[in-house]
Order: structure tokens, then C-alpha cells, then sequence
């Protein structure tokens, strides 16, 4: 039986999860590939004990090195990072001839072009199913499953931590500030959160399933962010009297500006029972209509999933291209037309006074904006009160200028939050 | 750019769109595919309009002659039927040398085996994507996204039909019979029903996938098989009331006999919300723990979706085992253990009379069954009423020998019901 030779760079929990299974399932493993899975290499900050035999492995402590290696067919890059080691690894691997296998959502998102290109010079797989919602095979569902669709839109819960806060919030009326301090002593959020909860790493993961989904090259720049750090336990209640909860949503429609942000997702669809931890993509194109995958977006296990999968994939003899079609007939961003006008919650603090609602109704009437909805919470001593209105369909453009105007009013106090309600399934 | 030249066998409405589609969108598929797809030859009952033009293809009346045609490389069997014209054309376009897709999930539950060693031989591919959970690639998922996984337990949801009677009748308190009728007339049941209510279909899907999860040769005889037919508008009520719904699930526990049968669902659980035509498939192994994938069960459009997926992967140059490894390695039928002892709902008419309740328990009692909650509705006159126990876990064998003993006892009146509670999420 044949032999593929691989170096693992990065001995995390999924880096030592996947040098673990290597070592250990190598019979299933050589069944699944037809060839049997050697693990030559691999590279650490330090060599300590991580679950698995280093017999026979190389242990090398400049994961450089690894590139250069003669007997290497495959570099596993699971150091993280958009640039740096990781990004320097995974380039001179390609030139040298081989096979690239990553996890990593932010080298990819910001260099996936330039290695995309790389690998399809010298004829190497790059692939990167574990960079995207962890264990749901989301790539391959798109590019593979999916092959014969024109895709129309992409939804998806993509990252974990912040539907785990926001779940909690939604469970049990806690804070985000408590939710995320108490996620963070649990080693679910890290101690600097920002990639998460602003949004950042589902942008990430929403920049490469647009790029494939709609064959352009891939852009980060382009996604429009905001996470969930201005979500409070109000908006949590508001959006449940109204029959919604808040998810975090990257969504990304054919020909419109990809972004990531809170939305009101209604409580019967599907994407408003994806709770805790798990992640979800909603793909919706013709002729197949609409699936949608869930699973766990990240952990050791089920990253090494996703990160074996490719290397059996390159084992098997199947070779994609990292974003669906040649890197050549990859679109340039393309002129995006606006977001198709949708509905809104706004939630605001105005001053109890007589007169204040009608003058809030007036501003959204100047920018042409039809209220659906009003609730009103809090009183009052002529203390500042809560108040949530729900729109009809109204375009982006004019809801931001509704809150700008409403911001320089007299009577409201504090900041306004917008948040798009997602049309119903 | 090279072709790649398709016949379709069978113009109705899958092979009408799958033929519209490789016309009307040779661009898009040609950009996916790297190669042209072709469609040089169609074989139907009759030459009508399908929507297509047909300049440049051929008709033939007899399915047979596609299989040997010299131009043809893939072969598109839509035919239908476990045995006949279809098995026929496939063995014979396999040893022709030519690819076959097929969305024939009877004659692969039947006959997959010895055409798999056919294609194997033949070094040609062999693919039914669409033969399973329609738009859904729950074959692709299984086979390749979640390659480097002990599966431990396949479930789905499998038959849109049955699982829209069953929403129906949920949503609507309506009775199997009439739902049915409806569903008929509106085209959404066949007029002989059977292989759908039955679980027949659903039964030949899980065979399947049951194959590819545990690498055996497909055995659909050993499918345990119960329909929907015995449901009754009073047990999607007492379901209700007990917090569950009723769905028919295909259930392949690894190294248990498949079933199909109706279970009893948690409302709050992700396989409850799959309403109408849907389709799910949950697989849970390791190190994934558990992915699900939802979508369109059915419909010419989701199944050209799954079709041309196939299609793609072939001119893509994307090869794989029909069941996931060489036919040689797969295993013969397993010694098969039992079930794992599960909660169980029984639904029995017992007459209104004093001690009837003390002698039902004794028998459960005999039988080593646990009484977990007892409901009982309809009052009375001395007519019979309905009774519905819920069961702490107990194994099948206990369940089926305590009905026998129910079903002699003079107090019961009617037949029994046993469906088993799905453990919970």
C-alpha cells in the first residue's frame, strides 16, 4: 500500500487531535484513503507529551523546516495567525510541491488568493474544510454538493462563542458582560475576545464561503462587521415579546455586500434553534431550493474532522480548486448593489415626556420610514424609558440616516441599535 | 475545453429539469465541471415537448441502445424500478465502459452491490447521490466530509410524503386517511402509496447510507420496516401531550439492525422541526460528534441538483467507491446485536371497566416494563377507551413479548401500538 507522508505544524488540542487519530486509526484511515497515512513530522513551541507516540515522528522546533522536508507530501498548518509563521509555512510549502492542509479561517480570508494561486502553479491541493464552521463539511457541501447551483444566498451561525453568549443571554436573561466573563472562566471565550464577539473570525469564515459561492475572488475587506458587544439582556427581551431571537448572522447575497451582524431571527425558522455552540450555513440557490447543515463549530475533534477529511480527499486523488474554479476566472469584486430593503428593529432610550413618540415618528417618517410595531418598557419618574419599534421594509440607507438624526435629537438618551430582522423562511 | 457526452434514460420530471439544465446553463456547468457537458442522447416513452429543445440530441425509444452507444460516456439512469429496464441498462452501460448516475434508491437498495463490482471492474463510476434525501448530498457528506469518522448512528428523516402526512395530521388534528386523500389529489402521494406510506423508500435510502457508514454490502432484506399507516390522529394527540412529535425515522445503529419505523420525537429536538416535504439526516461518530444536514427531500429541482452534482464530480475527474471502499473490503451482513433498550409509547382501546388498569400493569410488570406516565382519554358508557402508557427504558424483545401478551387479554379491544421515544439531544 502506498504512503502519504505528513508534517503537522502547530501541536494545539486540534493539532495533537488529528497527530492523535493518525497514529492511532491508521488502519481505518488507509481503508477510508487507500493509501496508508504516515505522520513524518511535526513541529511545536515546546515537545511535550500531547496523547500521542512520537516514535518514528520528527520532532522540529522551526516549523519552516517542515517546507523543505524531501519526504513531506503534505503540510498540515494548524499555527494560526493571517500572517507570520503560518502564512510563510504555508507559501514556501506550495512552492515547494506540496500538498497544504489549514484550519486557518484568517490566512486564508486575507491570503487565500495569493496561496490559491501558489498551489495551482505547481499543481498542489490547498484546501481548508476545518477553516470554515468546524465539523460541518461546509466547503465541500458548496463547492461539491452543491456544484450544479447558481447560489443566491448564504446564511450561517459561524461562530460559536458568540452564539454560546448569546444563547445564555437568551436563557436566562443574564448580561452579555456576565454571559461572556463567566465563558471566559469556562475556556469557552478567550481572555481577549474581540476576534469573537466583534465579529471578526465569522467574517473571516463568511469571506471564503462568498468567494466560492459566487466565484469571486476573496475579499475580507469588503464584509461590513459588527458584533455583539452592543446586545443587551434588553434587546434579548424585546426581541422575545416580538417572537424572535438574536443570532449573530453572516449572510452573504449574490451580488450584495457580504456581512456579519446581529439580526432577529424568527423563533420557529430553523437558524433560532441552532443553540449553544454549534454552528449553521444555510445555502439557498436553484434548482435545489435550500439546505442547511449543522454541527459543531469548533473543539479539537471535530476540527480534526474536517482537517482528515481533506487529507483523505488528497489521498483519494480528488483535487478542487481551493475556491471552486481556476484562480484566473475568479471575479474582481464586483459593483454590489444594495441591500434589498428588509425589516428593522430599533431599539432606543427616549426621555418620558409628552410629545417624544411623536417626534421620534416624525424623524422615521422624514426618511420615509413605516412603522410596523412600537413597545415601550421601563417607567418612569421622568427617568429615561426603553422604546423598540419594528419597521416595514426599508432600505439600509435610510434607517442609518433615521438613527443619525434621531441620535442628534434632544430626547434621546444614549446610543440607538438597528438590527435587521431576517425575512421568514 | 474537452465534453463530456450524457445520455438520460426516463424524461419525466427529474430527467426533464436535468436535461434543461445541462442545456440552459452550459456555461455555469461548463465553468464547474472544466469540461463541456454534452447531451447527446435521451430515451423517454414518448418524444414530446419537455421544455427543452432537442436539436442536436437524440431520441431513442428503447433505454437500452444509450448503454451501447460509443459517443455516450455517462449514462443517466431516471428511470425507475428495482429491476427491469433500468438494472438492465445500468449493468449493461457499466460494462460498456461507461459512467453511470442514477436516482434509482430500489434498484441500488437491490442490486447496488453487484453493480458496484460491475463499475469497480470496469474502472468506471458508479453515483446515486440523488437516490438519497433529494437535494440533500447526504452521500457526499457521509463519504467524504465526514470520511475520517467512526459513524456510530445514521438517522433521518427520509420520506417527504410520509413526513408530510405526519405534519399535517400534527398541524391539523386530521386523520391519516384524509390527509392521505389530500395529499393525493394534490400530487404530493402516488395513488398506489404503498412504497412511501409503507417505508419502503425510506427503507431502501437507509440501506444505503447504512453501507456506506459501516462499510457493508448493502442488505436491504435485513431493514426492520413499520409505516405510517397505523398512526392515528389520537396518537399525534397524545404525543403532543406528552411533549413529542411523530416522525417516521430511518435509524441504523452501527452494528444493530436498521429500522424504519414511526418514533416518538421531543418537540424541542432539531429532527422535530422538520416539517413538510423536508428531509434531514443526522450522523453521529467520532471525532465529529454530530452533524445534520436538512433540505428538500424530493422535487425535480433539488434531485437535478443531486444528479448534476454526480455529474460534475465525474467530469471533475472525482472518483469514489459506490460504498465508500473497494467492494472486497466490504463486510458481509454482521452478527447484529440488539437494540439498545429504549423508552417506549404503547397505545392500546381497553374496556372501561374496574381492574382493567391493575391487569395491564401485571402484564407490563411480567414482562419486566417500568411504567414511566399513563394518560387515558374518551369517557365511556362502558366503551372502550384509549390508553397510553410511556415505558422507562426496556428492551424491544420485552415490548413485542408484553403486545403479544396484551393483544390475548379479553379486556383489550383493538390493536396495539408500540413506537419507541427517541432519546433525547
Amino acid at each position: 500500500m502506498k504512503e502519504l507522508n505528513i508534517a503537522i505544524a502547530g501541536l494545539g488540542v486540534v493539532g495533537s487531535e488529528v497527530a492523535r487519530i493518525i497514529t492511532k486509526e491508521a488502519e481505518m484511515l488507509a481503508s477510508q484513503a487507500g493509501m496508508r497515512l504516515q505522520l513524518v513530522a511535526v513541529s511545536a513551541r515546546s515537545n511535550r507529551d500531547r496523547g500521542f507516540l512520537m516514535h518514528g515522528i520528527d520532532f522540529v522546533a522551526d516549523a519552516a523546516q517542515l517546507a523543505a522536508r524531501k519526504e513531506v507530501d503534505i503540510v498540515v498548518e494548524l499555527i494560526g495567525g493571517a500572517e507570520g509563521v503560518a502564512l510563510d509555512l504555508c507559501r514556501s510549502a506550495l512552492i515547494n510541491g506540496k500538498h497544504v492542509v489549514s484550519a486557518n479561517k484568517a490566512m486564508i480570508a486575507h491570503h487565500g488568493h495569493e496561496l490559491a494561486l501558489c498551489a495551482e502553479e505547481q499543481d498542489v491541493q490547498l484546501s481548508f474544510e476545518a477553516a470554515v464552521a468546524g465539523g460541518i463539511p461546509a466547503i465541500k457541501l458548496l463547492r461539491e454538493g452543491l456544484s450544479a447551483n447558481r447560489i443566491e444566498q448564504v446564511t450561517g451561525i459561524l461562530n460559536g462563542t458568540c452564539n454560546y453568549i448569546l444563547t445564555e443571554m437568551t436563557q436566562t436573561g443574564r448580561s452579555f458582560a456576565d454571559v461572556l466573563a463567566e465563558a471566559q472562566a469556562k475556556g469557552y471565550a478567550e481572555a481577549e475576545p474581540s476576534f469573537d464577539v466583534d465579529g471578526i473570525d465569522a467574517a473571516h469564515k463568511l469571506a471564503i464561503l462568498a468567494a466560492i459561492a459566487y466565484g469571486q475572488k476573496i475579499d475580507f475587506d469588503q464584509v461590513q462587521i459588527a458584533g455583539i458587544r452592543a446586545i443587551s439582556d434588553i434587546d434579548i427581551g424585546f426581541a422575545a415579546d416580538l417572537g424572535y431571537v438574536i443570532k449573530l448572522l453572516g449572510n452573504a447575497v449574490r451580488g450584495a455586500v457580504p456581512g456579519v451582524q446581529p439580526c432577529l431571527v424568527a423563533q420557529d425558522s430553523q437558524l433560532a434553534k441552532i443553540d449553544g455552540a454549534l454552528n449553521a450555513v444555510a445555502y439557498s440557490g436553484s434548482p435545489v431550493q435550500s439546505v442547511v447543515c449543522t454541527g459543531p463549530g469548533a473543539g479539537d475533534g471535530p476540527t480534526a474532522s474536517a482537517v482528515l477529511a481533506d487529507i483523505i480527499d488528497i489521498a483519494r486523488g480528488h483535487r478542487a480548486y481551493p475556491f471552486g474554479r481556476p484562480v484566473a476566472t475568479l471575479e474582481d469584486k464586483a459593483n454590489r448593489r444594495e441591500i434589498a430593503p428588509g425589516r428593522y428593529y430599533l431599539r432606543m432610550m427616549v426621555e418620558d415626556q409628552i410629545g417624544v413618540l411623536n417626534a421620534v415618528t416624525a424623524i422615521l417618517r422624514d426618511h420615509d420610514i413605516s412603522v410596523e410595531s412600537m413597545l415601550q418598557k421601563g417607567r418612569s419618574d421622568n427617568a429615561p424609558v426603553h422604546l423598540v419599534l419594528t419597521t416595514h421594509a426599508t432600505k439600509k440607507q435610510a434607517v442609518e440616516a433615521a438613527c443619525d438624526s434621531l441620535r442628534a435629537a434632544s430626547f434621546i438618551a444614549g446610543d440607538i441599535l438597528a438590527l435587521p430582522i431576517m425575512a421568514g423562511e
